[in-house]
């Protein structure tokens, strides 16, 4: 499947729709990524799997921020045979729960992977709670990149964002269609 | 891996404590199971799947619980081929937010896949919202059950609950070791 057919099997599955959308951010949008759409078809799922595998190249551990990213870790892990970390999104609560799932042990290297990346905001903090515990941390692949500042926060953090796709191609396809 | 020897990883990993416990029900237990300790590494989590793919036969559908069973639905939905939905736990926020996450047909057969089964509360509960989503649901299988109460809640539901452990295994272990 290349990047145009997982363009494709993404709309044919609902996944990504074109409309109007207010995302999480509040901020308006033409076009939304419902991952839990795609990420609970295996198909798909063992997709973004080996096409993430290759990233965890040089890397002790996968990490995904709950609750979207918890599949893709899954995969990756079973595709790769590293083990993963969850991180919490609740970080308000980080005093009274714990941070992570999983066990991570200070100097390893972690690859974060995410669902679509929009800001960062929430990886960013993910990424500084797990640098806390002693991880190390340059790398991250997402399945969309929405490129809407997301890559430039990561590169703020010494992290340099990789995804399967990004905006661009999504966009280009729709007026392709 | 056979069930003792599967008891041996789950000690060997650090899931499965003796000691003094509190339950997230209250209770006081004499042992634990961290599920995330061992649904985090791949060889275990990989196991856990290929056990509970056969009861996959006849079903359209797998479902779990966040957040424990995500993993355990991705992973036996890679194995066998189904795809799966994911069943919030805020059931008081059902009104607010979507009940589940994935897609859902009505009349689908499910197969409820879980971590550890205590006393089958929120089970119960998730396998009621979907079936009010019109989903047929006669089967549960967990990893561990812990034979505290559970199985009799779900058989009152109508479905019957099978596992890869039960406490009275694990327990005996620890008397042999």
């Amino acid at each position: 499947m290349d990047r145009a057919a997982f363009v494709q099997a993404l709309l044919d599955c609902g996944a990504i729709q074109f409309g109007k959308f207010t995302l999480a951010s509040g901020k308006e949008s033409d076009w939304y990524c419902d991952k839990m759409r795609f990420l609970t078809i295996p198909s798909l799922l063992e997709h973004v799997a080996q096409e993430m595998a290759p990233y965890t190249k040089g890397h002790d551990r996968i990490a995904g921020v709950e609750l979207g990213a918890v599949p893709i870790a899954a995969a990756v892990a079973l595709e790769s045979g590293l083990p993963y970390v969850v991180v919490r999104k609740a970080a308000k609560e980080y005093g009274t729960r714990k941070m992570f799932e999983g066990e991570l042990r200070p100097g390893e290297r972690i690859l974060f992977v995410e669902d679509v990346v929009t800001t960062a905001g929430t990886l960013a903090k993910s990424i500084e709670a797990l640098r806390m515990a002693g991880a190390v941390i340059d790398e991250a692949v997402a399945v969309v990149d929405r490129e809407e500042g997301g890559r430039e926060t990561l590169k703020a953090a010494d992290v340099r964002l990789s995804s399967l796709l990004t905006a661009s191609e999504i966009l280009k396809h729709r007026r392709q269609a």
